[in-house]
């Protein structure tokens, strides 16, 4: 029944980091991995990324205690070129094996003014913006991208063979937020569409497809079959570019194979990342790099508004509000939630159904 | 009056690439920089990219004995680290530019596994395909990208402040087509909705605004308007992604910098590319890689399709079928533009607004 309350109880970063931290530990991994894993899921959090935050520790721990995630990874890196490097993440954590891909990244771009990782047997890793906000904060550009498990058709056909990959583009200004895009390739998050089935309302019309491929404004059909990616032959264009970056080109899975989180426990997900980190220093000075940043990030919000109440922003401009209230005031969670991850944090096993 | 007839005459590649040389040689060109010039405008008509192809050498040759466009360009590469390197253009012609900003990517590519070639002083330079085959005939990955003249209204806004900047991902298959990505941000291009106005149709609604940002059914309206982002606020996000690598980091204009290529003639454009190269061979072997882009593909090709008559395909596979059925039997352009491209290329002068 617990895992029925959705009320909210605020809880403190710090307080939820060592939950989570605590939970990954018990289910075997090693310290390092935990907390790497906790941070990032945590800051999924406090940007408002609830779907990619705190609520998947319960499906990370359950994989890690069916051995689908290894809980002692041997993660290796194979410098391929100067700037370039192979990670194989060795199926482990994977929040911890992204974070890795990342300092691993930031430390070739920082020595040659770039590096880009490419990694193998990974697995789901939370949302891209707590990475995006790691690089920026080491004033670094970011392009970063995974595949994942197939859920949107090719333009005209009727089957998902194409996974939602998602992209990141970040890079740090001075006085404003970070510029942090962080997008999936769908029109709308499946969330959306759960929402409109728990009201009872009907979705609009160019969302999302019955699992027949049929265009659908019932949100049943839809979560069956097939979200519509932005602009039709570009969004699906652009999660197959992603999946050959990611997944091609690494050695992952690509296409087809990656396995679902939730579906196939027992399998490793066999996901492939990359992440590509630009000194900017190399360019100009920093800070010459973030005023221009900051040229541009201001020319944005000065754009006069349709609606003078909802005035113009830019990618990850309200995640960064969000997580600075939420930095002072605590995060709000389900209590349901909250239960699970003490549960998993003294040790006890949970429904891995569980949802919060 | 000539520029008036658009009945299609068919020419060979070699005609059409040897016409649009001299054509920028009679203007001031380096015989260098008006063959990478016309090779690449002409694989743009090749590959049916026709508003960015043979009809630009209208302007680009009226730019030239203007100065806006340097005959004469002293291009500077800065190596800024292994796989590191700016390009100054010099306000070269642009395909020029761009191709040598290509060049250099695929040489650094070469020689260290990975290349990024950013570029400042750069122009218009034809579509992205064209250099996406290139990096492909090189056995590459590719991924680049330039920011342009504002278009596009931020989500919220009713001001056109970012450019509709297209991206580029491309990667080289073994039996298929190579997979080519060319994509600019918005849902439809601008010469959608002028054949709309010629027919004297509406467009559908959600495609473009007027000029007070209010969503318009009316192609004139929407012409003098703003075309609206794929997946909204993605879309627009993304373009103000390909504008941070393209213009932000290199020094080049950026935001609502950047001229016009017809409206400022007398101005330099300011444009930024980036050109990221890859050697798959890093990460495998290359026909490896190749096998793994066959099979992606493949899987996408055999989608079941929704109409039996219009089978799943996938970004650049119409395009390259374009392409071959053309080296084989022409080119067809409107008789305007070839009467304009013989003109030029005797050395007279035209009307600098003739479009074709």
């Amino acid at each position: 029944m617990q895992q029925q309350d959705r009320s909210p109880s605020i809880q403190s970063r710090a307080h939820l980091t060592a939950l989570a931290c605590a939970a990954f530990e018990q289910a075997g991994a090693t310290p390092e991995a935990a907390a790497d894993a906790a941070d990032i899921l945590v800051e999924g959090d406090l940007m408002g990324f609830h779907s990619h935050g705190l609520r998947r520790v319960i499906a990370y721990a359950a994989r890690l205690r069916r051995g689908s995630l290894n809980p002692r990874p041997q993660m290796h890196g194979e410098r391929l070129g100067p700037s370039l490097m192979r990670l194989d993440g060795d199926n482990g954590l994977g929040p911890a094996v992204a974070a890795e891909a990342l300092r691993r990244g930031l430390d070739l771009a920082g020595e040659t003014g770039l590096g880009l990782v490419g990694v193998r047997n990974g697995s789901h890793f939370g949302a891209g913006s707590p990475y995006a906000l790691r690089a920026c904060n080491a004033g670094m550009v970011l392009v970063a991208g995974t595949n994942a498990i197939r859920s949107l058709a090719p333009t005209g056909g009727t089957e998902a063979r194409v996974g939602n990959n998602p992209l990141v583009i970040a890079a740090p200004a001075r006085r404003n937020p970070h510029f942090m895009l962080d997008m999936a390739m769908s029109i709308a998050a499946r969330g959306r569409i759960r929402a409109a089935r728990e009201r009872g309302d009907p979705i609009p019309q160019g969302l999302a497809t019955g699992p027949d491929g049929l265009p659908t404004t019932d949100p049943a059909q839809a979560l069956r079959g097939m979200m519509l990616p932005i602009g039709g032959h570009k969004g699906y264009g652009l999660a197959v570019g992603m999946d050959i970056l990611a997944g091609v080109l690494t050695g992952a899975l690509f296409g087809t194979d990656p396995r679902s989180m939730l579906q196939q426990m027992d399998l490793p997900q066999g996901n492939g990342h990359f992440f590509l980190a630009i000194d900017p220093g190399r360019f100009m000075a920093r800070s010459e790099f973030r005023a221009r940043m900051d040229t541009l990030l201001n020319e944005l919000l000065s754009t006069p508004a349709a609606d003078p109440e909802r005035p113009v922003r830019y990618p990850g401009h309200s995640e960064q509000t969000m997580r600075a209230l939420r930095m002072r005031d605590g995060i709000p969670l389900p209590v349901g939630l909250l239960r699970s991850l003490e549960a998993l944090a003294r040790g006890e096993t949970i429904a891995e159904t569980a949802t919060h």
